[in-house]
């Protein structure tokens, strides 16, 4: 076996860690955390799924789906950061770059490259697809809280108005979707697990 | 919103039961069973990975990566059937087809029809994407298997033959990758958990 196949075999290793890294949603039956490996898969079946209300033009589905696959691998040693964590949010950006630089290592220059560039476009959100991409992100995230009975947003303390900025790319790449956000935040208020926003 | 996108929608909360459906591997640090979400993520990434080695003309890693990501949907309610228990394997079919029934009517036609027909060409083996995928299927659980140490194989008792049997795609598919399959199965029969073949 090559050095590089080795490499790539024992990256795949290190990826299995992805089942360990929990994250701040529950399953749809409540009974556990989500980790980041079931929310890539699911994530990327939402993309290809509503590929057909995508609003923006120039999106690439083929790319959508390797960007979902590979955008979270950076949390295998940096850990999830919740969403509205805004203390963890400022360290992030430093944590997640010596993240990337150990595990794409593994990987042969070309496709470490490839990876890694897929990941940042996601992580910068200025493209059709990395729009598309943090769309889906926040609807599949979105989807399972509500499933499971706003459990998210209750433990959290949530505001309806952090929820909205946070589901802004929806708006603006699945237009026909804001109307179930905005059902989904509306339940959430009269049942009491969203938070009206406070008022200063 | 439309009912179409209701069932979309009601269709992702259903692809959820992913999470639940647990395999007969282990996670590489033998923690717990893998289940059928992160197994399908894991597999996707692994097509991706080593779509190099690809020793098939013809393939469309596109293609593949979505076959992936569906080709398990229909254990949600058939149930995951272990690949060396060959009673269960006997209902697999019939099981599978009603679970698939019930799954893909939820959304349109069209979508339905393209989800079913991944998921039917996976299952039937025969074009150039399906071999691959089955290849790299297989070739996720054994490299998952060895990293737990053997302990689908010593649990279930499975000799060498049944193992070099099952990796055959892998030897079609992936021919480079073959000199890893042998490793693997050597080592297993030296360190006592893979058994050998039974002389009749």
């Amino acid at each position: 076996m090559t050095d590089k196949l080795k490499g790539q075999l024992q990256f795949l290793a290190e990826a299995d860690k992805m089942k360990n890294v929990f994250r701040q949603t529950r399953l749809a039956d409540r009974s556990r955390q989500e980790n980041d490996a079931e929310h890539s898969w699911h994530f990327a079946l939402t993309a290809m799924t509503l590929y057909e209300y995508c609003g923006l033009s120039g999106v690439d589905i083929d790319r959508v789906i390797k960007m979902a696959l590979v955008h979270d691998l950076v949390e295998i040693y940096a850990g999830d950061t919740f969403a509205y964590d805004f203390k963890g949010n400022e360290s992030k950006e430093s944590r997640e770059k010596v993240s990337a630089d150990k595990l794409f290592s593994l990987l042969p220059n070309v496709q470490a490259l490839e990876y890694r560039a897929l990941w940042e476009e996601f992580d910068q959100m200025q493209t059709p697809d990395a729009i598309y991409v943090s769309a889906i992100d926040r609807l599949q995230s979105f989807h399972n809280i509500h499933l499971s009975g706003g459990w998210t947003w209750e433990t959290h303390k949530v505001t309806s108005d952090k929820i909205y900025k946070r589901m802004m790319p929806v708006k603006t790449a699945l237009p026909e979707l804001w109307e179930y956000v905005e059902r989904v935040v509306n339940e959430g208020l009269e049942k009491g697990y969203i938070k009206p926003e406070v008022q200063e």
